[in-house]
């Protein structure tokens, strides 16, 4: 016996992945893709295939939307309101929070239940509890789309504002791309004395491994909002050792773009007489003053 | 019976840390510090405090130096160079990769046997496996000091090029610092909606921990030099990516600082045709082409 009825709009890399995870597990799936030919597998494994929006829109109490962006969504949810009234609609499109939260409202208009996921994973981890997916908007959507939202992977719920999902998902991957391209130059600049990158990579992997968790004692001043307690590390004393890995990587010849940012802001501090503040203090400094 | 002579020239916070480790472990230490009273506590502990540079130089068969910087280093040891005539020098204080160099030419002019070193711990993480602690330069010299240099922490021999200690060193701080740039930007997106720095660095630290293993994989593609083979991630595909991180973070008023490096190379390698390459062959741009 089935487990209940979910619709698939998008079978892109990730949306074949849920669908097949669904389908695997247990649920009446109906997909339905823009380019008919992606359907095909679906449907040689059992889901079935719907030949419009709409159709796939009224097969089931759950529609996931897995598109390619905001636009999208909105192209393909608009003309379907009212075979969604009354459903729960899980969007696992990636868009920012401020996308989520205007499709929220939206369909709090419209009077479907609402919720904005996010996936921290790739396909291949789909289903496994390695792969972390945020949610948020309508508990109550939540509350009944949780059996099957627990199929697909970890499941958290940040919120009732339907961008919070976004925002940690866009929060961590800042983190990760900011932590990459500091990766790329590390490789770049032991490149230059001929070190190969694996090697390079391994080295990085056990030292990041080491310092990430440093992350929470060394931003734990920031609850706190006292910079000047001193137990950690200075504006002056970060300032130097930044200054001293952008010669070093000017002299081996690979630049220092990737630090470029945080000097700016060091110098920054240091220019209005707090080189003396704990350097996590340049996080007051990260707002838009234009 | 003391395991051998080794002298400290230099007490601040690191230097105090290893002359405490050595005798600890049973060497016979003599310490020179600038400022006299830094010498009390360890001639109180055991340690022959020495009057001059000359003096500490004279007294050990190896010598530690844990100054401020490269010009300290060369300005306190110039002097003494006939005192340290045969003798093993290993050089601790953070120094460029060049700087490094230019010291082992200096040494070898001048006949001492030179090791260039950088810590990669805090002073606190001195004596335990968990400071790794890189050399590099005159390889007898390692083999002379290795007993000792293993009671400071996990030791390693980079080369004989004097400059790779202070390199590698560089370039996994690089990594690190790059890293915790991204880490205080993603805090800083969290606290627009209230959320704690805590609560954020918790989910940050669980998210790289399990994302930092990928550089291994992620940069493998380096070694090969074929960005076109379609394994990973592409320019174009990131490079959306990273424009929505960005447009997040400006929605939520933060700026997005810490991506614009990244965001400038993808665009770079989009505009110059190769938005099909995988994102890592950003490193390739990685050159100071002024």
């Amino acid at each position: 016996m089935p487990k209940g009825t979910i619709s698939i709009l998008g079978l892109g890399a990730m949306g074949s992945a849920i669908a097949d995870r669904l389908r695997g597990t247990g649920y009446d799936t109906t997909v339905w893709n823009r380019t008919p030919a992606r359907t095909e597998p679906h449907r040689a494994a059992g889901s079935n295939v719907a030949a419009t929006v709409a159709e796939a829109a009224a097969a089931s109490d759950i529609v996931f939307v897995v598109l390619l962006d905001h636009a999208s969504v909105r192209e393909h949810l608009e003309p379907v309101a009212a075979e969604l009234k009354g459903k729960v609609v899980v969007n696992l499109t990636t868009t920012t929070p401020n996308e989520a939260r205007d499709t929220a409202a939206w369909a709090a208009e419209q009077g479907l239940t609402y919720l904005d996921g996010a996936i921290m994973a790739v396909p291949a981890m789909i289903g496994t509890p390695a792969s972390l997916l945020l949610y948020s908007g309508d508990e109550n959507a939540y509350a009944i789309a949780k059996t099957a939202l627990e199929t697909l992977g970890t499941a958290e719920f940040e919120g009732a504002d339907a961008g919070l999902a976004s925002l940690k998902d866009m929060a961590l991957l800042t983190a990760m791309y900011a932590m990459f391209g500091g990766v790329l130059q590390a490789v770049a600049m032991m490149r230059t004395v001929g070190a190969p990158a694996a090697q390079t990579a391994r080295d990085i992997v056990a030292w990041l491994g080491a310092v990430v968790p440093l992350a929470e004692l060394t931003v734990a001043v920031v609850d706190g909002g006292d910079y000047d307690a001193g137990a950690g590390q200075s504006v002056d004393f970060t300032r130097a050792a930044v200054a001293s890995l952008i010669t070093a990587a000017r002299e081996q010849g690979t630049g220092a773009d990737f630090l470029e940012p945080l000097m700016k802001h060091l110098d920054e501090r240091a220019a209005t007489g707090r080189g003396n503040a704990d350097w996590v203090s340049v996080i007051e400094q990260l707002k838009i003053t234009a």
